[in-house]
């Protein structure tokens, strides 16, 4: 067997999640219908390095999955992608790793997540789904003096979903920046890894900190408190896509 | 009665344009039938600056209509766009005109559009709807410089459908540009007026030239042949959006 590795953008809407489960069309599930096609209808599992919940898009999802010897990663991504047809969901680029232990999630080193809100007082017709809309002024300095406080290696119990399984609620925040451009605002967060909901928890807590609900200084408060009900309300899953994630060496190097 | 100046944005899909018609849904019947609950049930007439299209967007389409005396500016936002909740049509501002001969089309002074299109192999999974995806590799800059030849006054003939009705070939485009912004193409053009299909109509044909397929001195010559024929197909609907309208005076300054 050839371990792939695949790179996904998704519409998020109309799917559970990354993740297969019983409620519904998962990410996973469509992709992996797709590669039984190369795989005499046996369907392959796949690994992929974050487990976007419902609604959350991707543009640069990373998954591994085996397949037979053989297949060129051309052939591969023309393949999926036919498969994947009636689906929001593209194969946009293919890698062939030669470690079988290599794994789209354990062997990434970052990850970044963009989260879009719309400002202004009117519902969004061109960006529905994709975006927050939040109807109150949102002051984009002050979010992003008041994120300043989450940078580094931190107990980000306060921010993380209680549903979460991860083992230890510490995790480093690598970047963060709050960008306003219009009527829209721009948060982006770089990680190694995050906790469940961590990036829609900030985003929550940040809003009410823009909207001057909070003070800037609340948030380092909030991060030291360690629970759950210190923190913001989980902002939607619509705004938020992740973007990128990282490798020691990028797996799609001159590759497709 | 008050004319009333409404900006719109719309998503073009599940539209046949702006303009009302016998064979589906239009933009103008679902914002009049909005405006009918501020009229007593009766229909107001609108004119628009921009008659776009089925499957063209707008972000800043402007849109003129006689409503009673007395309602605020942001009375008639509120209240068109409760009524039009059910659509992806959102009215994002509102002015007053005291002009009783203004209108959103003839006081026009200028015209945005933006064209976007997706080059990559792969088709969108995020920007449905919204973009061209074109695969074969696009010269950016290739295109940039044969749309030169298009800026400044001249009979649009080649460029105009053949059912256009306006009186005049000849218009001026005052800007165009191409630029590449990673797997995107984002095509500006500017003018006081366009004739019917002319933005697609150039962008059909400068992806001919951003593909190899004419020499970019084509463009010139397409131009000089006034003849429909010479020039490239139809660029899709779906990668169009009327961006900005103006007015000697902006309508809605100072107002929401």
């Amino acid at each position: 067997m050839t371990r792939f590795v695949l790179k996904l953008e998704y519409d998020g809407r109309g799917f559970v999640g990354w993740q297969r489960q019983s409620n519904g069309l998962s990410v996973q599930q469509v992709l992996e219908q797709a590669a039984a096609h190369l795989c005499r209808g046996v369907v392959p599992p796949s690994v992929a390095a974050g487990r976007t919940d419902s609604g959350v898009h991707a543009a640069g999802q990373v998954v591994h999955i085996d397949l037979r010897d053989g297949l060129t990663t051309r052939a591969v991504r023309d393949a999926l992608n036919y498969y994947l047809q009636p689906h929001s969901v593209v194969v946009t680029a293919v890698g062939i790793v030669d470690d079988p232990g290599w794994s789209a999630r354990f062997s990434a080193i970052g990850r970044e997540y963009r989260y879009e809100i719309l400002n202004r007082s009117v519902r969004p017709a061109l960006a529905a789904g994709f975006v927050w809309h939040v109807k109150e002024p949102l002051d984009a300095a002050t979010m992003q003096r008041a994120s300043m406080a989450l940078v580094g290696r931190h107990d980000f119990t306060s921010f993380r979903a209680v549903a979460c399984q991860a083992p230890s609620p510490v995790r480093t925040i690598d970047r963060i920046s709050v960008n306003r451009s219009g009527e829209r605002i721009v948060i982006e967060v770089s990680a190694r890894s995050f906790l469940h909901h961590q990036v829609r928890n900030i985003v929550g807590s940040l809003k009410l900190v823009g909207v001057g609900y909070w003070p800037e200084t609340r948030i380092a408060e909030v991060l030291a408190a360690r629970d759950r009900s210190a923190a913001g309300p989980t902002a939607p899953a619509g705004g938020l896509t992740l973007i990128e994630v990282r490798y020691p060496q990028d797996p799609f190097a001159g590759q497709n």
